[in-house]
């Protein structure tokens, strides 16, 4: 069921830079097709939890929409995407980013600076019905009650049936499996002791669909990155 | 159950550049430390079955052991790794060697270039008792009956204990997760139509632990890359 896509789902596709002003303030390219990676289900974590800040790392928050498959497929036309969709969720793609600074400049993976523990805070299942418009939320988030990032998912460079289209055509999805759909800009460091919270709103401000609370600690034990 | 981990398998962690002679033949760097992505699990297929080539990549061959995990964990010494291993499998980590090389010059990540459906072959599992030293099989395969790869584990630079260290100091190891621990030299393209077969042996040739045999087609429809 993808309602328990935190048990049962396989895999969390991650796009990297879909909204413009997030690009910009990376100095990062423009992308001319999506392009994504992937994060363990390992990553998760609920609301109410720790999220671990590596040894050595500087861990930098991305709120994000996440799109849950309900059925699965390949080759998914972008006509047909939004019915492969079950729900979404509130999530948060943590990121070590002096640990992504180093790999990308070496062409190596991504995994590792994206796939630590506790990477993923990640929200209760939201229904398909009780969204609107997925293409028109408000999403934020506030590091000890200030707001960080404050951005709609109208801004979107590649929206949610083109993703769903892209990934489909390189890799098949499977029900329960985790679409990231990329973060508006205001991303930056957490440091121990923060507390995290960010939601996930109707445009009007009506309905909050989803919320997430976590406090940021340093991770016992573990992989120290060393530059 | 671990013997099962075709289908209950979450994740597969991929180790890059562990045999010194295949660091030379992509004049890559020895890396200090290991490093690994992920596949998803969606990219296995069976011996019998069909390899596909996605439209204008160049899809490379790396025969590799891989390790499967039984008892999951986190933060596992390289003391305890050995007893964490449930079995083993032969598998191929097919790439699309010109995407890579473009996401590698570009920092992107490795996800979809390692990642296609049908692009991680992989053998029946061997349960740990029938392998008396992973450290010393050899691994080998052949196009249309040529020899291209013919290794030995023993030439693995990371050994398994420090790997699975290595990478549970990062992610959780959950059951089932299967590691895959490198390539020796020989890597090669694949065209439509080519048979490839792959072998696991004990040194001796005493005993075949594990065969694969999958014949090259051309992905109809899907991603196209374009340079
Ligand atoms: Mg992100
Ligand atoms: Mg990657
Ligand atoms: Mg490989």
């Amino acid at each position: 069921m993808a309602a328990n896509f935190l048990r049962s789902g396989k895999k969390i596709l991650a796009i990297g830079r879909n909204y413009l002003e997030h690009v910009k303030e990376l100095s990062n390219q423009v992308p001319k097709e999506p392009f994504f990676f992937l994060k363990p289900t390992t990553s998760y974590v609920v609301s109410g939890g720790k999220v671990e800040i590596p040894k050595g790392t500087v861990v930098h928050h991305e709120v994000e929409l996440g799109v849950i498959i309900g059925q699965g497929g390949r080759d998914i036309s972008s006509q047909h995407a939004m019915s492969h969709i079950a729900g979404y969720a509130l999530a948060i793609d943590m990121t070590a980013r002096n640990m992504q600074d180093q790999v990308k400049k070496k062409g190596l993976p991504w995994s590792a600076a994206k796939g630590f523990d506790t990477f993923t805070p990640i929200s209760e299942f939201i229904p398909a019905e009780q969204v609107p418009d997925a293409h028109n939320l408000r999403l934020w988030l506030k590091i000890n009650g200030e707001t960080k990032q404050d951005g709609t998912t109208a801004d979107m460079m590649f929206r949610i049936p083109r993703l769903i289209e892209h990934v489909s055509s390189i890799m098949t999805l499977e029900e329960g499996d985790l679409l990231l759909t990329g973060t508006p800009s205001g991303v930056g460091p957490l440091v121990p002791g923060d507390a995290i919270t960010a939601g996930l709103e109707l445009p009007d401000g009506s309905k909050t669909l989803a919320e997430l609370s976590l406090t940021a600690v340093q991770r016992e034990g573990g992989y120290a990155f060393a530059p």
